[in-house]
């Protein structure tokens, strides 16, 4: 970074924020469905679940479940119970965040229930971030969820209806990610591991390129990534090598490949850092998930067992996690209406 | 106010923030639908539409250009181009957020979509507050709407099928509010009204009584308020005439009632001092809108072309605004849920 982005205020162009005093990440957790748990970051999980209904009667109360055993764990692991947490910022894909309110009501959290599709946890850890920087909490729990029967009730067909799927859908993932940010760091003594910080966010705009498949979220969201990635590179007068990875929520394959082109256009060459959670979680040979993971649980889920655990390593140093959303209702798909995108970039540290 | 909440931090109590320098409320505006033009507050509204449709095909777009002509009229009011806003914090009552979505896209601001039902324009206000005051931005604008025709359509029946009403539902007002929140006032020289400011937040918790009727949402949502309410007095340390009015959201006839009784039992009497936007927005007697007003549009038309102007004419000093919510779904409803409610308190005051 030049001295152009070094200024005194925490405002660092047009869109981002840089944190003088990087609040912390010091707990991270995940829960996933059996699918989920036998791809190739299964092992990484905290908790893998064999029941898709988790011990519930419907979709959305199993989503429920999924949610609040994500916020426990991440609690357990912290060492803390649910009254140190000052606000949790959180939602997911179901109308009215259903799957959000009667998740965690029983925490007793003060909460901003948010929506952002599939970049929700990024708007949540941005949040998270401005009110622990700001002073307003402690500790904030970011977290979000997804569930792949109740995303296609949701948005697609009923599952009893068995329709094929295009090579251009992905597959929603089923799976909670939780975060808990902190002012002060939380390390136990002796412990080697890098802490994570957020250094900074890019907040996303909403970007229109007037696609209107939603069996192609990759490229109704891809342009929305191109955005906020090279508003993240312009705020902050960087290259795309100043980050280890650049690492997209759900583009799968072929929003990967757009996102690439319309960043190559502009002059960035990020083919060779950036990384896609909805490449990452299922296995392409052998899952039959087409073009990818996504929901609000793939970058989620992967952020908190995989892309933390290479920080802490320090595999990693410098990490622009950009969860991607796509704003569509089914409403406003059979109105026909185009699925513009949304992505909210969060730069992650190892220090 | 007590020393007790004169503290050096920003945090008071459990679940509030006091504002060393309150951002200021710059600019506020509302655009109405026929019905709320027809009712007590009608000549205050900035633009009252006599078309429902807002000149479009359907009842969602009809929300979004709503929205959209409430934002450009709150930078008209306050002379400003969309650029000079680093953050656009809203929401409304669709799923996924589709009348917001669609609505302030062209406005081209990066934006954090929040879902708190009809405290939504509570939460826009609170975010907004603290991300100016953490000094993320120099100005926030914050807006909700909502659409008699869209909710009906949403969470009850179709509007043709003609259902009767029971006397406990309230009526969806067709409406939008947008404030500008700002580090500095933009008082022009010689104005003798007050400027009003966000002197602080009591961010709600989700409360669950148990009421499963989603046509008696002010008894769903009235614990929500009691619990906010309570909980600003204790963290501030004040007593109910420690403000000129304490104003709810949408509550109603019959919420306003049990919140009033809440209360009291825990020896606090606001019968003196409380209004109910959604009892102030129709008239009771010749509108047959039964227990009154309700939706995201309700307390934020209210707020916006009512509340504000009271305050800049120094009727009021010292007002807490409570939008109230109830977090339903026609999902979660269907599948016998009960109806949970939060409610989001904003303490503005005239200075």
């Amino acid at each position: 970074m030049t001295e152009k982005a070094k200024r005194k205020s925490k405002i660092a162009g047009k869109q981002s924020v840089l944190f003088t005093n990087p609040p912390y990440i010091i707990a991270g957790a995940g829960v996933a469905g059996k699918k989920e748990g036998e791809g190739p970051l299964g092992s990484l999980f905290d908790i893998v679940k064999e029941d898709p209904m988790f011990g519930k009667k419907n979709w959305e109360d199993a989503e429920s479940e999924l949610m609040k055993e994500a916020a426990q764990e991440v609690l357990k692991k912290a060492g803390m119970k649910s009254d140190s947490i000052r606000y949790l910022v959180g939602g997911d894909l179901l109308g009215q965040l259903i799957a959000t309110s009667f998740g965690i009501a029983e925490l007793n959290i003060p909460m901003f229930g948010i929506y952002g599709a599939c970049s929700t946890m990024g708007e949540a850890m941005s949040l998270g971030a401005m009110l622990v920087d700001g002073g307003y909490a402690e500790k904030v729990m970011s977290l979000t969820s997804s569930h792949f029967a109740g995303a296609e009730k949701q948005f697609r067909m009923p599952l009893d209806y068995g329709n094929q799927r295009p090579y251009s859908a992905t597959w929603t993932v089923t799976g909670s990610g939780a975060v808990i940010i902190a002012k002060d760091n939380h390390k136990k003594a002796g412990n080697n591991e890098a802490d994570i910080v957020i250094a900074g966010l890019t907040t996303g705009k909403i970007v229109d390129y007037g696609i209107k498949d939603s069996m192609n979220m990759g490229a109704a969201m891809a342009p929305a990534a191109f955005d906020t990635i090279k508003q993240n590179f312009e705020d902050l007068d960087v290259k795309p090598d100043y980050y280890d990875k650049i690492i997209t929520g759900d583009l799968g394959y072929i929003g990967k490949n757009i996102l690439i082109d319309l960043l190559k256009e502009k002059g960035y060459d990020i083919s060779s850092n950036h990384m896609d959670c909805g490449i990452e979680i299922y296995d392409k040979d052998s899952q039959d998930t087409h073009a990818g993971g996504s929901g609000c649980g793939c970058s989620a889920l992967t952020f908190t067992c995989y892309i933390m655990k290479q920080l802490r390593e320090r595999n990693w140093t410098r990490v622009l996690f950009v969860p991607t959303g796509a704003l569509l209702s089914q409403v406003s798909f059979n109105e026909g209406n185009t699925v513009p995108g949304i992505a909210h970039a969060v730069i992650v540290e190892a220090v």
